[in-house]
């Protein structure tokens, strides 16, 4: 705890840039946006193949290859970077697609055995490898609180009673898979495990509801059934928050839940306001929940 | 216990026929070719809508609607049936699909709560049900235990190191899931969770990590990776225990996995010759586990 500590009473003492390593998906530029808005001078640095081109060109920018980690640390160093936030979408690559210069080849035999684990161990690995060569990493949320979802309703809906049930199940099972690094997600109806989000992300999982119901094999009625996000307990929170967003809310219709919880503080929202008025619209909740000490640590 | 060990040696003491409540697959029929093997008079309830008709004729049978528990008690008790099996698949039927006749009206409001449970609250439940009526409920591993999953390599290949290490992570999670009465499956590769079965079955969530393969999303290479099957840890194993034959070894291929792992006297095999043949063919390794007293228990 004293490093995140330390961190944070160090974040920008001298205005240095903020280098927000970029993949793909919205998210790194509402993070970018809410940087700028906290006084930082950012500087992208866009992963060739999945940073959405048109919108790191609004930004000063560099663009580096995926495996490129001597690239990205001569310009950051050159930009006078020290704080980093990786944010956005980047699938676990395969070798092929890896380019990696003289700097990542060094650390070839160890990123080996990170990519062996699940994404945990992945990710927390590759925090590590930032700090020994004199960077800060930041988790996104620290540069923008402003990105994760509050406690309580977001829109006027609030869960009923049973829906309660279902979202403290859908909690204690996140926690309970932890030590497996399996996903962040999970559907309950009625206290049953609808499905378990694993390798398949979170829209393929919501999209398998409205398929097993339309076959029958989920017979919950429409409204019933609960959306549960939550970071796994042991997961690097610097670098991989889950998050929601409008999206989110389109496919947890579409699979006739009645609604999404998540803990917290501890998940990033995209579009809050488009989020509350889709949930509105539909009729369904979505809601913070705040953790408990035991759970939610 | 003592009631395990009670209904174990009174198995047919008198030759009362064994009732099997049949719903779809070719499993009731197995069963029951086993139980005429060892020497048991057979009659088939078989469940309208569910049970394979052409299959039921070949055998003593009578047909009951889903839910229609007195008449199954009073064509059971008339035909001098004392030792039931349940076996063969039965989704979670919707209220509407159910015909209950009045003794299943007197059990209404005991089902409603078993139902609002996950599989194994609803299916100790029943259990409970058939005993309290008198009809001593078993498994059909009782009944044939040639139909379990024996330990060791079923048929020439065996998994390597690498494979068992993912075997064992699956085993693990399946035991840390029990609680949540989620799936009785999962596929791990490097170590890495790919999927989790729940509602979807286990099918489906083979032809999940086809799709998400051919999409990109899973990059580990063809041959890694095991579908790995376990009861669930409290799951009553007279009712539901997990099942493969050569549809799974199929569906494993065509996930471009390496092999299936179960455990080991815990999981019925349907068709085992044709199971090692066609895992033979696609060089992968089908092989029973045996539990430790912990994770096995």
């Amino acid at each position: 705890m004293a490093a995140v500590d330390d961190r944070r009473t160090k974040l920008n003492p001298d205005e240095s840039p903020l280098a927000i390593i970029c993949g793909g998906g919205s998210l790194p530029f509402a993070v970018a946006d809410a940087a700028r808005r906290a006084g930082w001078t950012v500087i992208l640095f866009a992963i060739e193949g999945w940073a959405d081109t048109a919108a790191v060109a609004r930004y000063q920018h560099h663009w580096v290859g995926l495996g490129q980690f001597g690239r990205f640390r001569r310009l950051a160093r050159a930009a006078g970077c020290r704080e980093v936030v990786c944010i956005g979408t980047v699938l676990r690559p395969s070798v092929s697609t890896l380019r990696p210069d003289w700097a990542t080849v060094r650390l070839l035999p160890r990123l080996y055995r990170l990519f062996r684990g699940g994404d945990d161990h992945l990710l927390s690995g590759l925090g590590r490898i930032f700090e020994e060569h004199g960077f800060h990493l930041l988790g996104a949320h620290e540069i923008a609180p402003d990105i994760l979802v509050p406690a309580g309703a977001l829109g006027r809906r609030e869960p009923s009673e049973r829906d309660r049930e279902d979202i403290a199940r859908g909690f204690a099972l996140i926690a309970a898979m932890g030590p497996f690094d399996v996903g962040q997600a999970a559907v309950i109806a009625d206290r049953r495990v609808l499905a378990v989000e694993a390798a398949e992300g979170t829209d393929a999982m919501l999209e398998r509801i409205g398929e097993l119901r339309r076959l029958g094999r989920i017979r919950s009625p429409a409204g019933v059934g609960v959306l549960v996000k939550a970071p796994k307990p042991e997961q690097d929170r610097r670098l991989d928050l889950p998050s929601i967003g409008p999206t989110t809310i389109e496919r947890t219709v579409a699979a006739g839940l009645g609604g999404v919880a998540v803990r917290a503080g501890e998940v990033i929202i995209v579009q809050p306001v488009a989020v509350a008025a889709a949930a509105d619209q539909a009729g369904i909740f979505v809601v913070g929940v705040a953790g408990d000490p035991v759970a939610g640590a």
